[in-house]
């Protein structure tokens, strides 16, 4: 096979920054994704419908309107039902959960989820995603997700029909316990979780460059992971998570957590599909679960692989992609 | 109590380098104690007992006789009984395995043990210490020494009169194997291992200063190492593995494994012991245990140590030390 054809693909957690930054990475999500999901953890944090308003007219000030990036607020302690009311008539699509302190710009998160209940009652009347960054702060780092799973299950049980994503899931556990909950729940899966595991931080040499948060955990988790995104199961879609650090906040005394797979997420997914034989389960895992989980139209329009070996840039900017300098099959 | 007397330490493994790293780092080691076992994965390893002589002149025309370094040899796939006769002649006091692969400069080690048998053989005959890094190679990384655990058994079963030390165990798998098998088997701990875990690696920014292999471990284990050096059990005596790597091999892209200690061990320690209330039991860890497993008589030499708050350097030469910018009670 030398081509292969599907439906555009979308991106269901992205971070695209601001100012310059900005610039340079949102034409890698652009031109891969018809839609993407925006984080709200930006330095200036995007708090109110107005924020996002503001943010997604710079973001399309650059790409333009074929590209339609899908808008987010961060839940900090002061976000009220009322926010939660006006963001989602701007048209704000999710709000996003980070425990305090447990990943980038997450300082003023809230502390836990029981602070803020009439925000998501406002959120599940609203129709208005629940996106949550799933780690319980002060864990050790390797069990972190699997003791937020009761949060987890506790708030999909308190809220019924309230839309839930557990964002990046990283575990054995998180993948058993999202299949479990009702439908109100789903959960993202990143490319970059698919290929890493903690081996590849810090079992050989140190690799800041596959240093994220959840840090990626055993060849037990990481298959798990495979199988799901394989299994054609409509809860488990993509969120790529591409978080761009500039090479000095990552290669330094103490780095930044992310990874930046903008650049080569659809060209290694084609190529993990195909070498597991499921290509034909793709197009679920990356342009359908997502789109209806959101209640969302699918988006029309067909985009076409071509398998034509090139080599990932060493550096976009001043940041390394995942896979730098590596020979992918696909693009 | 500002004041606390006690009998010279020893360092059962120690990094020296050579060339003007050497010139840097040893001050640091025989400053603070009588005796180092000097590992010898030098860029240029140490292999025979000719190598060996000629490194120890390298370290005694820097620091003078009154610092005795201990040699090592490094065993490889072309090691002889012919070369363990020779070194031990030569005052070579033990041999080091290395999995290959494992660690910094171990891509020559041999692939296993059971390959050196006669080499073992020999090893045990000539009374010259067997030192392992407990590493399974190609394992997840957080299960390398507990899988290793049962080549060292196998090892201990075999040669009974060899005496045998699993270097910086980081696990309570390893501290109860060890404690169980016979007395021709010890231990080391090293002083980071004592402080950190895989959270202070990865569980927060991502720290290069305080990567090492093997990886430092749950809060368990951890606990494990703390007891068992508390607890006077003369298996397991101080080796700190004092590593250092110039900052810019630490801070980059793919980052070298091991901490610089040696500026900080002793004043942690004391401080360590002291917070536990089981100063008493220091003397033994550093200075006592080690020695007799070793053969070798206790210093004579007394050191005092004061406690008058000090702030450790950001860099020592252009090394990162450990603690770096901390402020520690004891010198």
């Amino acid at each position: 096979m030398t081509t292969h054809t599907m439906r555009r693909p979308d991106d269901f957690h992205v971070h695209l920054r601001e100012g310059a930054m900005l610039d340079k990475v949102v034409g890698y999500t652009s031109q891969s994704f018809g839609r993407a999901l925006v984080m709200p953890n930006t330095t200036k944090p995007i708090l109110t419908g107005e924020d996002a308003v503001a943010y997604k007219k710079d973001i399309l000030r650059i790409r333009g309107e074929e590209f339609q990036p899908l808008m987010t607020i961060k839940l900090v302690r002061s976000t009220t039902p009322t926010i939660i009311r006006e963001a989602k008539a701007a048209g704000v699509v999710a709000a996003k959960f980070y425990p305090e302190g447990v990943t980038t710009n997450s300082e003023d998160g809230m502390p836990n989820l029981a602070d803020s209940h009439p925000v998501l009652q406002e959120m599940e009347r609203q129709g208005m995603v629940l996106c949550l960054h799933g780690e319980t702060p002060g864990v050790f780092c390797m069990d972190r997700e699997t003791v937020f799973l009761s949060d987890l299950s506790a708030i999909a049980n308190t809220f019924p029909k309230l839309k839930i994503v557990l964002e990046h899931v990283t575990t054995f556990d998180a993948v058993s316990e999202v299949s479990a909950l009702p439908d109100n729940v789903a959960a993202t899966i990143t490319v970059h979780h698919l290929f890493l595991t903690l081996d590849d931080v810090v079992g050989g040499m140190l690799k800041p460059h596959h240093f994220c948060k959840p840090i990626a955990k055993t060849p037990e988790d990481r298959e798990s992971l495979l199988d799901v995104a394989m299994s054609g199961n409509p809860k488990f879609f993509l969120g790529t998570d591409s978080a761009p650090h500039a090479r000095g906040k990552k290669e330094c005394a103490s780095g930044c957590a992310g990874v930046f797979t903008a650049p080569v997420a659809m060209a290694l997914l084609v190529d993990l599909f195909e070498q597991h034989g499921t290509l034909d389960r793709l197009e679920g895992f990356t342009s359908e679960f997502g789109a209806r989980f959101y209640g969302l139209p699918l988006n029309e329009e067909k985009v076409t692989f071509t398998r034509d070996p090139w080599v990932v840039a060493e550096v976009v900017g001043d940041v390394v992609p995942f896979k730098a300098q590596e020979v992918l099959n696909w693009r």
